[in-house]
């Protein structure tokens, strides 16, 4: 299995959370989105067509995004499940796995701040205004679900699920961000969990081989 | 079962399609997220903890985001299912599914257009070729990914999955605004099949009781 994954992006992170709770090895294909390797033949035509980060190749099949490489791995290396079967208990995973997912992690990604700085012509302190005010707006809503609905030493019971793995690589964002997330100790006290778990670890920016400060 | 829908949130629109083409009859609670209704409470404690719509309630159940929504009903009303079992088959929807859903909507959604025109006092142009240049990058990978791997009279074969309930919205959206589509032909072909199906007219921002011009 092949992982093209870029050290700080925070999807592949949580591709690479999501393969090492399940014990799966594989090679991790260095993808440089600052140059903007994502974008370059042959990899959107061979690899994925999205155009981002990560991909993962699994024998024959290439497919993009990280949700559905983990629903991928999830269906195909049921070991470690991430997403619940129970169907409520399901629901509550992906609905704090998609408020991550959709509502906080792509107005902040590497893009969205190239833009602001480049045809928009913003200022540093525009940018970053920006990306704490999105964090504050999705971070209330995942303490509150998480107040609501959470349980155990994870965000959903006593072992990681899907929700962790998005979780986990956002907070370490805004926190490498200069965020203030003071205000979230219940998805703290997850996180501090996270910093004690081996795949946590072994999936962080800087275990990364392309690593670079 | 009652949806919490604001007639042109194109999420609410993707809840809404799923729900008619399972043949399930519910409420429309409109929620009018121009006005901030979204953000007040009872809303946010006691329906959805994202403060976001659509929000679906059934029987006990109260969830917030859209996809998180769709996959419970897919999961408990299993009729007319969306996102198909097959490992290889479900991948490729919900690739799709999460390129429209993670890199195009999120970026282009109401608050984020408010937070450009606001805050950072941008003029309607610069708002406006904000909007066109998140839909040509994220359009340009969903053909991309048709032309690879969809067939049949719709995105993936020749019944309506997630991938078809997230582009029409998407599609319809970029048309609202004004977007050239024309380079998206495989696109538009599925856009075009879906104005001819009763479940995706049901669900159109038109047809909705909060509707308005």
């Amino acid at each position: 299995m092949q992982l093209y994954s870029f050290f700080n992006s925070s999807t592949s992170y949580r591709v690479r959370i999501a393969l090492a709770l399940k014990g799966l090895a594989f090679d991790t294909i260095p993808v440089n989105i600052r140059v903007g390797e994502h974008r370059a033949q042959p990899y959107v035509d061979e690899v994925n067509a999205s155009a981002t980060v990560p991909a993962l190749v699994d024998g024959d099949v290439s497919l993009g995004q990280s949700l559905a490489i983990i629903d991928y791995l999830d269906a195909k290396y049921p070991q470690s499940r991430l997403v619940p079967q129970d169907i409520e208990a399901r629901a509550r995973v992906l609905e704090l796995s998609m408020l991550i997912s959709c509502d906080i992690h792509p107005v902040n990604n590497l893009r969205i701040l190239k833009y602001l700085q480049g045809p928009l012509a913003l200022s540093a302190e525009q940018k970053d205004a920006w990306y704490r005010h999105w964090v504050a707006e999705g971070m209330a809503g995942v303490e509150r679900l998480l107040v609501k609905y959470g349980h155990g030493a994870w965000c959903f019971g006593d072992t990681p699920t899907l929700a962790d793995v998005c979780l986990i690589p956002q907070i370490a964002n805004a926190q490498r961000m200069g965020c203030d997330l003071s205000a979230y100790p219940r998805a703290m006290a997850v996180f501090a969990q996270a910093e004690t778990h081996p795949a946590f670890l072994a999936a962080a920016p800087n275990r990364q081989p392309d690593y670079s400060v």
